[in-house]
């Protein structure tokens, strides 16, 4: 859908325009207030021929001219009808403030059905309905409903939300300025993802940032990251659905449906899109970026402090956030030193003292020779910015850093206040006129600044997706045979077995494989083979495994009455060694999901998982890996030998690429346990689960 | 040392005064503009006869009338001859501004000494050197040595700082309000333990707030917290060194040694002390519990938001921080549906919509119902306070909240904003007049709440303290042998044991002990026995039994060939269960230190152990047990047998009673690991060091 007339409009009628407070009145004196060019502008009444000493048309029909975008302030059954009037006027958006669709439940849903409907056969992209409006700072369009602050909110962010209290927040926060403004409100034909697919192809934005409650279109979601993360354009999204009550929370709001948060987290990820936790950072995260002269070449920063109980504080969150320190040359350590005072320190963090702090020019020459040093990849500045300016100290710092970065080839620089971020609005502009980014308070800046790092040091990998073409319903599960076969005809290494119908047929494939044997119930109706006394292991000669045999056969037909027995598998005993996990779901939106853990009490009570869409590459597999916790129990913790992590990478891949072929078959995947050894690895037992087509 | 002369002065002199930029210009021109009282401050200035209108005097000799306090703004060299003076007038307390004592270095440090030696003598006590003065809001003295905002600032936070920078950022900080403000610099003869215990003792104060790099009188600090405690006035403290680099960065900042971080962390925990991370938190915690009207009874909240997009990121950050959600009785839930129009729905986090947030009566009424039902302990209202008002929602929902709060025995309510804390005073003022605290953003406002409902649902157990008589110096470590024998005397339970010094013996004792048997090597001069070859398991028969005792003799004769091997220990195997690790730390500050935590890599790789000062409560010994992250490997995981989590409290407890009963002796206890079972506890293995006196 083209979005043109709907962000880009060269007309504008406001319908429902009034002196009054309400939607109609809000709008209208917002857009005479902050729009740049009013030429464009029609107002639509049928009651008053003028408001605001501008004449009022009393329809749409009545317009002389075409008309690209109508705001309608007007209530829900008024609605179909002026879309039919807008399509007269070759109208191609329209933003819908008004409620009662389907966040209200069933009945609403069916009126936005038919909502939709009208608007496609008409071709209008509508934004709404139950939004707050949009507003354009490139094109100076403000057509939005909520009374906000007299201020420049120009600047490149695009900011998408699913809510318009969120749009207002962001609106009101005085770091961020915008290209475009959107509330989605109910998306009902033009979407989240049509929005930020628009947001990123844009040129005047550098920065994308959208709060969302639901994906609907997940293969444009994906496009849309992939592009992003190929033109280095940054995303920030706050989503809810963290948790099962916000989940609940946006189908009330917004009739959204989280869908799989977990695997929408791993897409955020492979795609290097920051992720908010709550509206300080989203808006922290936005206004960084958006201000942000260039990204940092590298990981190491230099903290510079006027303080050195705020020094001390700085280190402790510094590592508290995982932000590496850099260490200065020495030709760097001996300057400092010449710059502070005999009983002074060079450290980093970097207690300067007033005798560079409060000293432009000292400053000034500090940064140079920080920024000159190639240990260093970024400089953050720690000293709060009070709301007005007493002493002279923020006035000096802010002029060395603007002289500083002035340099050519400066090294970024970030700004951390540590208490309420409440600003000097001069010392900010300064900051922002040179590209440095005014950080929220301590915790807020070193996560941001962490992420920012993050972004700029990891290179974007660009391998294919495997969204699935459609959903599909029922399931089929595999013996544990019977998917091991399946992994070995696709590539993946297993370790020799054989199925057997009787004993005697056992004791012969038992001479072939070689004692010990592990032997479980061959049947594709029993999945927990334990449970029902179908697994006896350290089977040790002919004897044993007779017996073996008996008692499992015997054993299951009491205990499943209804199974159908196939024999017993039989496998050569494993050396054991650590126990891994590999899974694979099949998610919905985003196709075959890869998941690697530690077994047991790791993946199960400390969460240790890493998750990832397939296919893998081979560095995104060893990424995996390493992101564990428990990854130093694979590496030779404490001496030990080192676990075969290359050939449970190796593994993880084939079985990424094998999930990704059977996107449209296989469901789901359990490989549980895989032991790894410092020799190998070895697949103990496996589940496939396959859609029943 | 009395601190009413220092911090209480009935007469105060300002030496130094004067009219120019710098702290004695600065410090006169913050006490003329903020102080109360204007006639009992006198002014010395050798070379001026008048300051500011006012007469100046030539000395303090000159002064007609005793002076409680000196203000010295002038150098270092001139502090000791002016202390010499004001001893003569009845001096009892100074501010000593100067710097280049302790934080310089070795010479300073002797400064330091020197000054330290004549203020004692001279019976002043000191606050400083290197320090930024202070301010008593309750006498209405302002003795402070940085320019700040005009405002008032009175309120019953009593805030010491070693930093002058910290205690800046709270005087700067909107919502701090204090009884007293103390920079104690380098602490010389009146310690930040002093200042604290003060505060406690304070009528004045209701909230201690305090930045602390160094420890110097654990004994105070311990007796200081445990009488807040007893008291329920809440200490908050942010205290650097959690990162070693900050640690360093104290040393040089006022010559503070962080001491053993971990440890006071524990013993923060013990008195329920409120640990601050950074400045918005100390600031945060301090002003919150400061506006308070009183402490919730319960845990249950209930958050209240105008925005289902702010509910939805309330739910997500409301679960990360651990806060539980209250659930409505029936009649509150009928009652608040009545409230929300059609569509809307009452939840937890509850979206009011307009309905409710912008009609005062009506969320009046919705806050009357909520706090009447039992399951609700307390309320937060989530919603920005934008810098102005430009619509009427806060006006509406403030008046809501200040009607509310006074209807008798509403429940405390909270207010958290989403975007930076920058707050409309009106709104401000408003919710601190009724005892609304108005918290920071997000993610630092759950942070607090969580804290706040963690100290107002916690019983203070006010067990005795086992602080060292003093330090001590050597070591010595006993054999597996002894350190058990001495534990059995002690009354912890042992398994059996017994030592042989030939073959024979052994086979003899392995015939009382019954096999099978572990064997090690018996030497107090080896510490790591598996590494030398000296412990043999699982030893089944005597023919083992003697291979086994000549094995382990001959290898630790090898491998360590000037110990003293005294034979073997001989145990009975123990019947395996989780291993649990229980440890003695005897800290030079704070005493015995016991630890535990569950044995291999949850205690090693993740950190997962609770720390907690002896003796130990059997409550605060199940406290630490259910404080494990791997608890639940403990307690029957995954329909397993529980393990036998009394009697490994019990064990604690009794461990922990011996510890504090050897403070002076012992240095270290390592007891691991410790079997449990689902039958009991068995130790495995002890190692016990005492210090050689």
């Amino acid at each position: 859908m083209n979005l043109n007339k709907l962000l880009k409009p060269r007309t504008i009628a406001i319908v429902g325009a009034s002196e009054k407070a309400g939607f109609g009145g809000d709008t209208t004196r917002n857009y005479l207030k902050f729009s740049k060019n009013l030429e464009n502008l029609y107002l639509v009444n049928p009651s008053r021929p003028e408001i605001f000493g501008r004449k009022a048309y009393p329809s749409l029909l009545d317009i002389p001219v075409d008309v690209d975008l109508v705001i309608l302030c007007t209530p829900q059954k008024t609605i179909i009808p002026l879309l039919k009037d807008a399509a007269q006027k070759n109208c191609g958006g329209a933003v819908v403030f008004a409620s009662g669709y389907s966040e209200t439940g069933a009945g609403g849903k069916k009126k936005q059905d038919e909502l939709v409907e009208e608007a496609d056969r008409l071709g209008i992209a509508v934004m709404g309905p139950n939004c707050a409006g949009l507003a354009n700072f490139i094109d100076g369009i403000f057509a939005f409903a909520f009374l906000v602050e007299e201020r420049d909110r120009s600047g490149n962010i695009g900011m998408v939300s699913q809510s318009g209290q969120i749009v207002l927040a962001g609106l009101d926060s005085p770091n961020m300025g915008f290209s475009h403004v959107i509330s989605s409100g109910n998306s009902c034909n033009v979407k989240v993802e049509d929005y930020l697919n628009f947001l990123v192809d844009d040129e005047d934005t550098k920065v994308v940032s959208a709060y969302i409650e639901g994906i609907t279109k997940p293969k444009l979601l994906v496009e849309t990251f992939r592009k992003a993360a190929l033109k280095k354009k940054p995303i920030v999204i706050l989503k809810s659905g963290r948790s099962a009550k916000s989940q609940e929370l946006a189908a009330s709001h917004t009739g959204s449906l989280s869908g799989s948060d977990q695997m929408l987290r791993a897409i955020f990820k492979r795609y290097g899109i920051f992720e908010a936790g709550d509206l300080e950072e989203l808006c922290g995260i936005s206004a960084a970026l958006s201000w942000l002269g260039e990204m940092p070449k590298g990981r190491n920063c230099v903290f510079m402090n006027v303080s050195g109980g705020e020094a001390g504080v700085t280190a402790d969150l510094v590592e508290e956030y995982g932000l590496p320190l850099a260490e200065y040359k020495p030709e760097t350590l001996a300057y400092l030193k010449t710059l502070v005072p005999v009983y002074g320190s060079v450290n980093n963090p970097f207690d300067m003292t007033a005798e560079i702090g409060y000293n432009t020019p000292v400053m000034h020459n500090a940064l140079k020779a920080i920024s000159k040093d190639e240990n260093v990849d970024a400089i953050c500045i720690a000293y709060t910015i009070t709301p007005e300016v007493w002493d002279a100290t923020i006035t000096h710092m802010v002029e060395a850093v603007k002289l500083a970065r002035a340099e050519p080839g400066m090294k970024p620089i970030f700004w951390m206040p540590f208490i309420e971020h409440t600003r000097d609005s001069a010392s900010a502009e300064a900051l922002r006129s040179v590209g440095v980014p005014l950080l929220p308070t301590g915790r807020y800046a070193c996560k941001i600044l962490r992420q920012i790092l993050d972004y700029a040091t990891t290179d974007f990998e660009d391998t294919p997706g495997a969204v699935p073409e459609q959903s599909h319903i029922g399931q089929k599960a595999f013996s544990e045979y019977e998917s091991l076969c399946h992994l070995a005809e696709n590539g993946v290494p297993i370790p020799p077995q054989a199925i057997a119908a009787t004993a005697d047929e056992a004791v012969a494939k038992a001479v072939e494989l070689g004692y010990p044997l592990s032997v479980k119930i061959h049947s594709a109706d029993i999945l927990h083979k334990s449970d029902v006394g179908g697994v006896k292991l350290n089977i040790r000669n002919e004897e044993e495994l007779r017996q073996a045999f008996d008692s499992i056969m015997k054993s299951c037909a009491e205990k499943v009455p209804g199974a159908k027995l196939e024999g017993v598998l039989l496998k050569p005993m494993l050396k054991p060694g650590a126990e891994m996990i590999i899974g694979v779901n099949n998610d919905r939106d985003f196709g075959p999901m890869v998941m690697v853990g530690m077994g047991g009490v790791f993946v199960e009570l400390f969460k240790d998982v890493q998750l990832a869409p397939a296919p893998l590459s081979r560095s995104q597999a060893l990424g995996m890996i390493k992101g564990l916790k428990s990854y130093p129990l694979l590496n030779g913790y404490r001496g030990g030998q080192p676990g075969d992590v290359d050939g449970l990478a190796d593994l993880l891949v084939t079985i990424s690429e094998m999930a990704a072929t059977e996107k449209d078959q296989l469901k789901e995947l359990d490989i549980n346990p895989v032991f790894v050894t410092e020799k190998g690895v070895a697949i103990a037992d496996a589940l496939r689960v396959t859609y029943e087509n």
